[in-house]
């Protein structure tokens, strides 16, 4: 079963339930900041496990201590569920 | 003793030497891809390791088997031997 979009209500909900994510290019969009470059490439290594678990995995950008996500499902053209998941995912991670 | 910018012909020289990598924005940039994500998050932790070892940290963006990196010395304003032996490392890395 082909994992379905987010109806645009679906994709506001999310966004209030995870209010440090926004929409960029049609894309689940996140930019995280951490102490140094340790921190911020550990919490990727975190996600990197999760996403490989999940087989789904982020588009994201690294310099230093900061990390910067976006999420959308390929197969789909556009946000599932599968990127709320991560998503929350990443968010428990980052704590 | 800060770290000095390469000159024009040693930037030269340096992509003579490393062929996969060109210049982009002022940035010394090339495109690593890789069977799967595995591999390619496999190799930007041999790389973290390595950065964080030399005090000097990539610039990178990271979709499932690709990787895409700039490198450049923030504090010198440009692209330095720090770079270089940057360079040269994630090139041993990925082979």
């Amino acid at each position: 079963m082909p994992t379905e979009l987010l109806s645009d209500d679906e994709v506001q909900a999310l966004l209030d339930e995870l209010p440090d994510w926004d929409i960029e290019n049609g894309k689940l969009h996140r930019n995280f900041q951490f102490e140094d470059f340790q921190t911020a490439f550990g919490f990727m290594t975190s996600v990197a496990l999760a996403a490989e678990a999940a087989g789904h995995h982020p588009e994201w950008w690294n310099t230093y201590n900061k990390v910067e996500v976006w999420l959308s499902t390929h197969s789909a053209g556009g946000i599932t569920t599968k990127d709320a998941d991560l998503a929350r995912e990443m968010d428990r991670l980052a704590r």
